[in-house]
C-alpha cells in the first residue's frame, strides 16, 4: 500500500498532443480501478483517466458501472460533458488523475439487453452468397426493417478478455454433425450503441426522440463460430455460434463527441415506413481498422452503413419492447463493397475459399494464440479526428478454463 | 397506516386442505409485499405466504428477488425446505404470515439472461407445416440439438401483468409490408427453469452435474404476434414479435418438489451426442392446462417433451457461455400429438384455417380484452398433485400505454 499524507490538494494541467484521439473533443466514459482501489466512473483524456467521482464531488461516479448517470438523461450528460472539458482546459486536482497505464479497465455498462443488427447491405449481401449460394442473398424482408436479434448479455466482455475456442456441434460432409473445438473462429466487427435513458413497456421510443435515449457509441467484436452458427441456425437464428464472448470496448464515446462525424444516410430503397422515417436521416463517418495479428487486414466505413441507429432504436421498441439504461445494441459487422473493407474473416477470406496472408502465413479463420485488435476513429473538428475505444482479444484453446 | 403494537408473538398451526395444490410438498417461492410493505421472499403454503426472513430470522430473504438464494446453491436449498417444511407441520409466529389475498406478487428473480428452446416435437412439427408448408416441417438439426434462442430478459413480466398488443411490420398479400396492430396475436404455453447457482465463462455445465445449478420450475406464456414473426425471423430468428411481452407465474416450484413428477425422457433418435447423455435421461410429469376466457381450450402434457431441462441447460453453456444465478430458459411451447393438447392458438386453429369455439364465438388469435390463464400440476406423493402458479395475463389494445 502507497502511505496516502494528506495534505494541500495539488492542481495541474494536464497536457495531451494536439493530434491526439482523446482529445477534449472526444471525452470517453469508462470504468477503471487504481492499483488497489475499487472500480469507478472515469473520462478519458489522452493518456490519463479522470476520476469524476473525485474531480465533480459526485457520488454517481463512485460506481462500478455508468448506468445511474446513464439514467439521468441529456441535460446531465450535457453539463458533466461541459464540466469535464473546463477541467481539461485549466487545471484539475491530482489526486483525480491516473495515468492509463496504472489502472484496470472494466465493461463500462451493466448490460441489460443485448441486440445485433445486420445493418450493412455489404454484409447482409456477402453472408446470404455464403450461407445461401442458391438464393437471393438479400431476404425480401431486408430493405424494410433492420433484421436483428438478441444475443446473450451475460457474455459480452471488456476489451482485453481472452477469448476461449468455443466447442460445438458441427456440420460434417456426412449430414451427422460431430462436436468439438469451433474451426472456422471468426470476428464481426462492429459499432455498439450505448441507450442512456430507457423506455417504458409498452411505450415505443419514437425515432424523433432517438437523441433523448441514446448516451453513446463503442467498439464491439462479435466472435462467431462459423461452423457451429451454420448448423443451428434455423429456424430460431444464431445462438451457442455467438453466445460464447462478445467484446466490448472499454470506453464509451458520446454521441455529442461525434456531431462532426454526422453526414446524410445513404438512400434508402424502398423509402422506410414512417416509424422508421426523419426528416435528415443520419449516419457516422467512423472507420474502423481490423488489426489480426499486428496486420491491419481491414478497413471497414461505418458511413456506409444502410439502416441507421435511430432506425435500429426505433425499431427495436415499435413493438412496446422496454429499454433499460445501460442496453446496447450492436449494429452487425460492417462491410464495404471493397475486399479490404469487409469486417469478419469469412468475407475477407470468401468462406475460407481464398486465404489471406497474414504475417507471411495463409490464414481464413482464428487459430489459437490469434490476436485481433479493432480500433476506430470518427471524424472530428478542423480536421482533427476522435477516437474510439480499442476491442481486443486473444483466442485461447478450446478447453483453456473448462 | 395500522397501528404495530409489539407483544408476544403468536404462534399459530396453518390449515391447508389435504388436497391443495400448495401443501407441505410443494412449497414454491416467489417475492410479494404486504399491504404498504417492501418486497422480500416468500413461500407459499396453501393460500398463505410466509415471510421467510421474518420466520427463518434471515436477511437473505430479505430482497426483492430470489436471486441471492438462489446462488447460494443445493445444500442451502435442502436446508431452507426442511425448516420450512418444519415450519408448516408445526406452529409458526403470526408475524411472518400473510393470506395470499392480501400481498402483492413481483417477478420472483432478477433474470439475467432470457432463452427460449423449442424442444416439444409435435409444436416443431406443426409450426413447420404452419410456416413452411412445401418443406420438410422438422429440420435437419432438430433431432441432434435443442434449437434455441435468446429472447428479451427485460421484458419478461410477472403473471397478472396486463400486455398490450404490439404493433409492428406486417407482411401483406402485395408482397409489401404496412405496419399497424398485430392481428395474430398468440401465447406459448411453456415451462421456464430457472437457473440457481450460475456457471464460469469457458467452464461448461456438464449434463450430470445439472442438478448442481438448476433451481427450480415456473408456468411461461411466450406471447408471440405471428404476423410480425413470419415477416422479421429470417435469417436471424424472432425478435420483436416476441419482445414486447413474456408472462412469468410468480411462484417457483424447486426441483425437490417435483421428485414424484420425473418420468424417463421419451426415446430419442438419433442417439443424442455424449455431452447430451446421461444414462438415465428424465422428463417431467406435468399437465398444463389453458384457459380462454374462462373456457378450457387445452392440455398440453410436458410428459411428451424430446428434449430434457437437463440437456437444454448442458447444451446452452457447451460452447462456455456463463450462466448467472436468475437465468431462465424455458423449453418452448408444449404441445402434444392431439388437438386439445396444442400450446398456441395458431395451432389449435390450424393457422386461422380452423377456428376454435370460445365463450360461443369462433375466434382463432387474441382479441383485445381477452384473458389467457395457463395453470400446471405435476404427479406429487401417494396420489396427491404438485400445483404450478398459474401464469395470467389480459390483452389491452394497442397504444394503451403508448
Amino acid at each position: 500500500m502507497d502511505v496516502v499524507r494528506p495534505g494541500p490538494a495539488v492542481r495541474t494541467r494536464l497536457e495531451v498532443p494536439e493530434d491526439s484521439l482523446f482529445g477534449a473533443d472526444n471525452l470517453p466514459y469508462g470504468v477503471f480501478a487504481p492499483r488497489g482501489g475499487e472500480y469507478r466512473v472515469g473520462v478519458r483524456f489522452g493518456e490519463f483517466v479522470i476520476d469524476l467521482a473525485a474531480a465533480l464531488d459526485d457520488s454517481v461516479f463512485a460506481a462500478s458501472d455508468l448506468n445511474a448517470f446513464l439514467a439521468q438523461g441529456p441535460a446531465r450528460w450535457r453539463a458533466v460533458r461541459e464540466r469535464v472539458r473546463e477541467l481539461v482546459s485549466s487545471e484539475i486536482t491530482t489526486d483525480a488523475v491516473h495515468s492509463l497505464a496504472d489502472v484496470t479497465l472494466a465493461l463500462p455498462v451493466r448490460i441489460g439487453d443485448y441486440v445485433d443488427f445486420y445493418a450493412s447491405i455489404d454484409h447482409a449481401t456477402n453472408l446470404g452468397r455464403l450461407f445461401r449460394p442458391d438464393a437471393e442473398p438479400l431476404l425480401p424482408n431486408w430493405r424494410h426493417l433492420p433484421v436483428g436479434y438478441h444475443g446473450r448479455a451475460g457474455t459480452v466482455v471488456v476489451s482485453g478478455t481472452e477469448v476461449v475456442r468455443p466447442r460445438g456441434q458441427r456440420r460434417t460432409d456426412s449430414g451427422v454433425p460431430d462436436f468439438g473445438p469451433s474451426r472456422r473462429l471468426d470476428i464481426e466487427a462492429e459499432l455498439g450503441f450505448v441507450v442512456g435513458v430507457g423506455s417504458s413497456l409498452g411505450t415505443p421510443i419514437d425515432i424523433s426522440e432517438v437523441e433523448d435515449h441514446l448516451f453513446g457509441v463503442a467498439l464491439v467484436n462479435d466472435w462467431s463460430a462459423r461452423d457451429i452458427q451454420a448448423w443451428e441456425y434455423q429456424p430460431l437464428g444464431p445462438f451457442l455460434g455467438k453466445s460464447f464472448a462478445t467484446s466490448l470496448s472499454a470506453w464509451v464515446t458520446p454521441l455529442a463527441a461525434l456531431d462532426s462525424a454526422r453526414i446524410p444516410l445513404p438512400e434508402q430503397t424502398p423509402p422506410p415506413l414512417p416509424y422508421l422515417s426523419v426528416d435528415e436521416p443520419w449516419g457516422l463517418d467512423i472507420e474502423l481498422t481490423v488489426c489480426w495479428n499486428g496486420q491491419v487486414v481491414s478497413h471497414p466505413p461505418y458511413g456506409r452503413m444502410y439502416w441507421s441507429p435511430a432506425q435500429m432504436l426505433a425499431h427495436m421498441t415499435a413493438n412496446g419492447a422496454a429499454a433499460r439504461s445501460g442496453d446496447l445494441f450492436a449494429s452487425g459487422t460492417i462491410s464495404g463493397p471493397e475486399a479490404g473493407q469487409r469486417g469478419s474473416f469469412i468475407e475477407l477470406s470468401w468462406g475460407g475459399a481464398e486465404p489471406v496472408e497474414v504475417g507471411g502465413e495463409r490464414r481464413t479463420f482464428l487459430e489459437d494464440g490469434d490476436e485481433v485488435v479493432i480500433t476506430a476513429s470518427a471524424r472530428g473538428v478542423g480536421g482533427r479526428r476522435v477516437g474510439l475505444g480499442e476491442v481486443r482479444g486473444r483466442v485461447l484453446p478450446a478447453g483453456a478454463r473448462g
